[in-house]
């Protein structure tokens, strides 16, 4: 941490500060310049909250944290890139990952038809929710554990791994006994008490970045995850809030090679959520690929105008082929190296 | 809600959209226009979000909501403005009502010394938290049930009622029996689990807005709790994420005259979360009152510069009984008719 | 500006840090943690931009400026505060100022009635557009210069001042021939030609913050007429753009103590185009001046409902008599000494 | 423009709404439903803008546009696709476009060694700025018309048409003189004198989209350079303002398929300002051809550690042949026809 001194702060004021530094445990470093002194604070304890309280100390200006405030998910702390395995299927790894399936599970039939169009399409992992969180209350809230059950007999029939929605910590133990990824959705990528209780878990965690949730915090929470002993998390960006109303959310892309630099974790993307829109999937598919995103997670629908939940942004089983084909073409053209 | 055809949209697509919204159970309203033809959906159920699905279907430019997906919070269900009562306070009645105390509850000593600060510079309810969501999982993450029972001892010495936050489902049954209003923070606004639970529930909720929600998603979200029986919702401006760097959040006070216009719930202002910084409290505070809020949730502490959470915006007692004074000076000039 | 080492950075990369800080003129400052070095770079040379080019050399995380980009705008170059007088109204000075009128000049009985409203109600300066920044090449774009004689004509007619945009640096003299307060407007706040321009007059400036400008950019603005000679520069908040659509623009009461601290400059708020929408132009005015603002500039229109340019946020005459009888009482009630 | 009535409104309310319509020279039709009653206003006059003061009337709930406000840059007013043609080059046509160069103009050995850099990668456009908006008066202004020489140069010896920025509309004819396309900046978006001047031009304009410009603003800012006579607009999507600072600006690429859809002018990206980081700027690229655009402008410097302006996201020499291989890779893979 440093510690910017106002212009004009006295010594009597530049020793107080230095004083309350020793007295938290760390050691203080002042460096007289032209215009201001500035302090710097070094010490190995991680959390440095403490430290920003200088800001109310008399002749501060302001402080500026020099360390990250995450650390197992950074690539200082470990090299190379994390692979999770599911199934037979890698995600981080040389392989572009596709999930795919309809944003809400709501019957035998849909969920069948669906799991054999993401199957057919050459899917990876079937995505499906089974309990729904809805900005209205009088919106379908999901099958809960009959749409959990309808997953599983998805994965026998297609032989495809299951990812699926958890909002509860009450219901973790329930979830993971299903599916073989847990999602942890946007709105509760600050679920705190969510996100200890799938640190707790063995199954794989797809954490969704937040609408509101800047790269530094979406890693802050993945480290709730890791610090509990789940080291098997999978980032990813679904879009955050802007003033543009042409897209649901606006899909920031920049921010996969951004986590790629900062973290060893896999990151997708999901342009279906993003978008709000299934006419954006297709380019913004292939735009996730080319930047250098390990997956991506996309919504398809048997018949999306008769879904329950986003058919609007719900491929229609043609265009979701046509997706994977350009999918595939890419691959073979893009080095997977970045 | 109205369907927009696209300009050129032939009449046999205008007839299929017609048709779908009648497959609804919705009737069909299309107005010929000289550009454009629109048709409106009308019918009694307040789910629409399956006629959002027209924009799936062939010649459809777009849809617009026209009723608003909130009822109950709606101020078209109930005239007249919702006074909720706790102890001997009225929240939403003619008093402005101040609610003080430590972020975080530390210690014995801290949160007693806390209190009699906020008795003697005239809050009418004591905060403190005993949960704390927290960023970073290697910050203070509260004392739990310890926090709790010094909170029902600072009640009972003080007289004063108790706000403070629960952010697991599982732990409403415990918050309630300590709390006499529970909170709902920013993070878990829609963390629609917790909203349902505390639904359920007979005590008071204030019901903090989400940094990145926007003022009908935060009436939604009080939908869940008035939905589940509970119609004791208080809502809170705290600030919204913008781009903006100088303050933590952005204060959004144009948020109070436009609830006022839209609910009939009373609505209070948290200037130091939004600023994060208690230099700006005061004039902020003065500005809540101004702009019609019902009451103000601050933070004081008896040594802000050794609280282990939110020091930096917490105001030293001799602030606080500034802030109170220029309160009291306010309420007597302001017609609270607004 | 301070140099942050990657964690691991070699001594050879540290040293070519050095030198390349002292091949710019600067003295390095080294100084070696635990687990990172940290360069500070000291100089006097108030443009600092090249330094981050650090941000290029190998072995270097990031740069973090400590020096203020702006000076002439700031508390630490100038004590006090700036008053401005304008005729015999003192901007930034003991009394709030309330600056009123129409959105736009229309014609000579809108601007004659505005002018006597404006006056009766107790206004210092009178506003009206002459040159409309519309965001439609279809919509009404102004009276230009006759607009600019029908404002003088107001003037001598009432004895108000007047205020009123300039968006073209070639009109910057006809303007001022005309105006006693000449309006940068949101959209041009860094229209750097038209600030260099109004930098040489001797008309002070209002100068709007952009919805899309930080409050420093805000002063880099300012710091661009200061620094052309022209001391008069009143700044304004008027609402920044934000995910929330209840609102056309959220207004960022925050800004005003923010700049208080930052700035001697004057400013003053615009509730009538952050909110647009007349409704919230009362509350906000009112918070405005709680929260420490220095003065207003509100819409008023005779006949709203007929206005030409934004009528739906103009204050009826009835009503703008309110907000002024509010004002005077608050005024007596706040100390003006934050 | 539809008029929505609240709940409750009187059949007096609705009747004076409609003749207000009609006193405006539009048709107005009623739609009574169960629950509110919404008024179509008809008419063929573009500048609706009238209309929306209908939220001043006794009973009106609020109104919303039907009509998209931009015509002639609509995909509604022109079929097919605009192709912009500059020397041999085609914007917008099968071929993808890269517009390459330094951020400022700085010397004549920096401009030649760039432009050769440019032309040896296989750029299509040489970019360069002479005048250069900065946001510190204290920063490097550029070198104006010298500037200009030395572009116009570089075209001379390397064959590549160059692009480069007008900021004052009093510098229009000075800059289109030297210059194959002019460059409306993001700061300039808005500027409406100075997108009135380069309509009168008969070269083709750059227009980039603001860090706070909707999508739709961007169109009509189109707008008034096609209504004045300009037809050659090429639009760029360079970033927006959002809460994020990992990046200097989020770049928003779902913004290319959504003007695909919405107008006939040629898009294209850049990825230097937005991520304001070189590490970014080759993955945004492929990404940017991925998602559908038409082209790309990124900073190229020979010593980007010695850039006076914006050298942190300059690409070095090396990066920037990888970079126009990939592009090269991926135009082979990608169908050109979305």
């Amino acid at each position: 941490m440093i510690i910017i001194m106002k212009s004009g702060a006295t010594d009597a004021q530049i020793d107080n500060v230095i004083r309350w530094i020793e007295s938290l445990g760390y050691k203080a470093h002042p460096s007289r310049g032209v215009e201001r002194t500035i302090i710097g604070a070094v010490g190995d304890n991680r959390d440095k909250s403490y430290l920003k309280l200088a800001e109310s100390l008399s002749g501060v200006e302001r402080t500026m944290p020099i360390l990250k405030p995450y650390k197992l998910a950074s690539r200082e702390t470990k090299e190379g890139r994390t692979v999770i395995t599911v199934g037979n299927v890698e995600i981080g790894g040389p392989r572009f990952v596709v999930m795919a399936g309809p944003c809400a599970v709501e019957s035998e039939e849909q969920m069948m038809e669906s799991a054999y169009i993401a199957k057919k399409g050459g899917a990876d992992i079937l995505r499906g929710g089974a309990f729904k969180p809805r900005t209205s209350p009088y919106s379908f809230q999901g099958m809960e554990e009959d749409g959990l059950k309808l997953l599983a007999m998805a994965r026998e029939r297609t032989g495809l791994p299951v990812v699926t929605e958890v909002v509860n910590p009450a219901d973790v133990e329930l979830v993971e006994s299903y599916a073989d990824v847990m999602q942890i959705g946007a709105r509760n990528v600050q679920n705190f008490a969510l996100l200890k209780e799938v640190g707790q878990s063995k199954k794989p965690v797809l954490l969704k970045r937040g609408m509101m949730t800047t790269i530094e915090e979406l890693l802050m929470s993945a480290e709730y995850i890791l610090s509990a002993g789940n080291q098997r998390v999978i980032l990813c960006e679904r879009g955050i809030r802007t003033f543009e109303t042409a897209t649901r959310n606006t899909l920031d892309l920049s921010a996969v090679p951004v986590l790629k630099q900062m973290t060893h974790l896999p990151v997708i993307v999901d342009p279906s959520h993003a978008a709000g829109n299934w006419r954006y999937v297709l380019p913004l598919s292939r735009a996730a690929m080319a930047v250098g995103a390990d997956g991506l997670i996309v919504e398809v629908h048997p018949e999306p105008d008769h879904a329950v939940s986003d058919g609007v942004q719900s491929l229609k089983p043609e265009k979701f082929y046509r997706l994977m084909e350009d999918i595939r073409l890419l691959e073979n053209t893009l080095r997977r190296d970045m």
